[in-house]
């Protein structure tokens, strides 16, 4: 079987090339997936080119986010069988609960071997059942994006309808944050640079949208909008430059959950600024097996589909990347096997 | 001022008359409201009749529910001003928290004199400003029925787009928590002996209706609509009549929140079926006036309106009461003022 | 290696001999464990004797309780290493979170094969390091009554130190509440049948107990003693005919989770009695491996020790469970390898 | 009656003098308190000072922690009788749940009037009984800081028996959390500039002692002595001087909550040092009614006592104000009536 492999991390986007590697075999409690698509998220092309924080593997299949059809399982399987679609999850020992300490050690396309590959093994825990009205480049969406904005905004954060969260930007967290707020009743604020992407975030149920250019005191906005009161939550995405905005955009005992720091790592806040809000602030790693599988019967109840930008065929992984660095996709990137 | 006065617990319908009494004053954190509209409640009807359980103190003011507009406050109040548009809560002495050793003796139309008077003086902490889109008169609708709804499917239950809720009948707790189910993702199941009724069910948003007369295993149904899973939650207003059926309706791990006993009073069951079922069972009492303000910033945020069946004049109080008696409402029955 | 085996349930105490059998393996993320003891568990008596609502497996190794030495690994095993002290979990596929609906079909000793062998295989997430300074002995108590009574207490009752759990009789959960309420400054009521079990039972820290041959009204002999309030608390071991008592025993929003019936399967209450003291009532497993880490530290932190009443031979398992059936004892019984 | 007023924020301890003022009045849901004993906060040296950042009123009667009985309720008064050994709440209009918009604005002995008199009234909301085995001289001490160490360590991090907080020197949140700590189970980790200090922590059950003047990284000093795993909860009392020390001690997924900044108000990090630690971050403000009564609870069930550095006559409060300024005493400093 083929899979593309990154020599090591920060080898470059043109060091991705394709191989055959030895077919997989699942092990006790192992499924073997057929993968039919993958999808592409900003930590990926972090990898490829250098600037991801954490060990990468060498020789790694990359990425985080695909799915498949199940097509053999390993002895003692009881929680999928042959035929079933499903999705990897990005933590593949992570199905319930706190996340343990071995939690990075078995991340899809980092410390393991992603998705990239025309078959992959992944752990009976580690597999979700797709919602039945999705295609499958449609659940190859969801693993890291969808499920870290629903882990930020329902596991930990307990929006409620009635409440506002604040999305920076119209990259795959924001833009599933958005469709999951405005399928719960909750007002979703989204910011962004571009006009056009605020409109087709309007268009997906935005309450209001902000151009963080135009208007570059986006907190202020953000709280005029909404009565003055400040928002209850915000998924800072954005990082150091956008911390301290985030905190005046949120209420008194507002929540923010830090998932990335798409803008940059540098910056600094006094953290009295946290204790004069009385504000709660996490990090959070994507999300577990279980907030996967509550998302997606939120997903099917709902009739949600995820918004997909472009698909590539698998072959053009590199390009696809390439297409992703320049920024202008709203929704996500997706490589059909 | 005038007012309606029940001479004691159990005199009956004919019994209740209008009579002056002096207008009130309110003190040091409390506000005045001038009543603006009322609504039934089953409790009503009980207290009237002599079936409610608790006392009923000698010449009551009858009614929980009532909105009307702020026009004086006594000192120290902070939190609404005159021209307030407010409904009461029903128990006076709940802003938040855990209900204290004295929540019944200050229950409205119960052991404190309710809201079907011109004026009625309540606690500052015991009103909550409406939803800005609502009419006084449905205001009114909300503090019973909505404010207990809400508070066993999101204080308790804390129900989630993609779980499913099974609401039992079409009385105001059902029809309330059927239009938050709908606003929030969550799918609605509506038992009802009325084919009519199920079908207005349905076009608020409830996933399925089963006919309880005609499908006698209603939670056999329920099950099956469920794809075999069990519901999450159970909203229990039936009583012991309908108890067991409700467990068996539920998922393994599944919550019935009891709130009511329409059906009887009487019957019994095995204890352990709540542990086979590993179910989680919880009495609850109306909610707390934060409950109550979470709800209407959902009700607003989602330009949700309560349905209302009739609206009588307040000096009708008696003819509306018969109306609620002979059970064919679908929604709340509104006293105007 | 040798183990023991019920040909089928029901099959009655003198039905269990030991038998050799093939030596197992560790597959990928199970180990193998040299099992050094063993604890009974009613549940144990109930399987054998033909009065356990479950299905038991033919030809079943029993026990679901036992501690020993890892000393092999199988593949992909992180959480532990050969050389470590574990106790197995009871249900051998829940880490964390929610149970999923496999539960059932992996509890040790019932639907699988259970400890009473010189070696078996576990799943890596099924077994947990001992606290340090247990001996193998005293690890083996720990798994099902403990994990019980740390569950029902912690993970869902979430007691606080001020508040008062009532204990019903001295059995294994009994007890492992009693001393992990003693050590976490909550009040516990112990009731019993003998004087002298009761006096044993405030040794370990009861600030009161009731002989309920003596004072078959115990749950107001609870409500005396806690100053008549009633206790926050009760775990229901006794079953139907106990949970009258112990609802009246809890005050008003007051919680009861049910564990067990060993008095007996049959007895009905009205459901209304849990709706007019606003109680929580659950049916709980055991509880999963989250919380029996949670409690190991808890115990490690606190130099708690398992209450044992008996060693045996683990060849004397025949003479063990006779002795159980007796109901003399006070704290676990053992098999030791 | 007499108290004790400070002219204007700032004013210096000179400025503190007795004057007469008129008998207060209890009015509805009000009680009349004739003070028996107050206690020093940090927050009192600041307000009379002049670094404290919030309003402080004119004429202001100081001290925010203080007790009493009961010498007459107003009308409508339930919850406490004339008699009742009582002390004030911080906040005296946050009954439990949320805290509303307006909690700042009734904050004793800031944005209202204090405890420093022979007579206040206060909210029949904003009392609680006190713990039976205590003075008043003791009750007084709670009200502040036992509460946010309460609040921060149960209502929020919801500590654990086996689980460790780390707590910053030995005023008095910090002594108040190592008693409660010690009560139930649960390790404390006490930092200190003072091996003298740290040895009375150890009287009062700490189980580490880290002298930071000689231990500079104290942060790696508590992390080795919980075993590599960094702690669970950081109270943190210093500000930004030390809240990267904070983070860098807590175990993955740890927490830490902001009470207060004894250090300095100045200082910066890098918000994503709470992404990598995936830690939870909060800024919380002392605790509501219902915190301190449960608080009481475990106080009364443990039979604790705050510990009480010294006693001075009420008529005494400017030495005793500058007694504490030198920063030498451990426990609280009582003024007595």
């Amino acid at each position: 079987m083929r899979a593309y492999q990154l020599p090591k991390g920060g080898a470059g986007i043109d060091a991705l090339h394709v191989f055959d590697r030895p077919m997989p075999k699942p092990q006790y409690r192992q499924v073997l997936v057929k993968v039919a698509a993958c999808s592409l998220n900003f930590r990926d092309h972090m990898m490829v080119c250098g600037s991801y924080p954490m060990a990468v593997r060498e020789n790694l299949v990359p990425l985080s986010d695909g799915a498949g059809e199940v097509v053999e399982i390993g002895p003692g399987v009881l929680r999928v069988k042959a035929g079933d679609k499903v999705a990897g999850c990005f933590f593949q020992r992570w199905p319930g609960g706190e996340p343990g300490p071995h939690l990075q050690a078995f991340a899809l396309g980092g410390s393991i071997d992603g998705m990239l590959a025309e078959y992959v093994v992944l752990e009976e825990d580690g597999v979700v059942k797709l919602p039945a009205h999705l295609s499958l480049e449609e659940g190859a969406a969801l693993p890291c994006a969808a499920v870290t904005a629903w882990h930020a905004m329902f596991h930990h954060a307990k929006l409620i309808a009635g409440q506002t969260v604040l999305l920076q930007g119209t990259g795959g967290v924001s833009i599933f944050g958005l469709q999951l707020a405005h399928a719960m009743g909750i007002t979703a604020i989204v910011t962004s640079s571009s006009d056009e992407k605020l409109a087709r975030a309007k268009a997906l149920g935005a309450a209001c949208g902000i151009n963080y250019k135009t208007t570059p005191e986006w907190e202020k906005a953000a709280v005029t909008f909404n009565g003055g009161r400040g928002v209850d939550h915000v998924i800072e995405v954005g990082g150091p430059d956008s911390f301290l905005q985030s905190l005046q955009a949120i209420r008194i005992g507002g929540q923010i959950n830090m998932v990335g720091y798409i803008g940059s790592k540098e910056g600094a806040i006094n953290p009295l600024e946290i204790l004069y809000r009385r504000a709660t602030v996490r990090g959070i790693p994507v999300g577990s097996r279980e907030s996967f599988e509550a998302m997606n019967r939120a997903i099917e109840t709902n009739k949600m589909r995820p918004v997909i930008d472009k698909v590539f065929p698998w072959t053009d992984a590199v390009a696809a990347i390439r297409y992703m660095q320049k920024g202008k996709h709203f929704g996500k990137i997706i490589l059909k096997f």
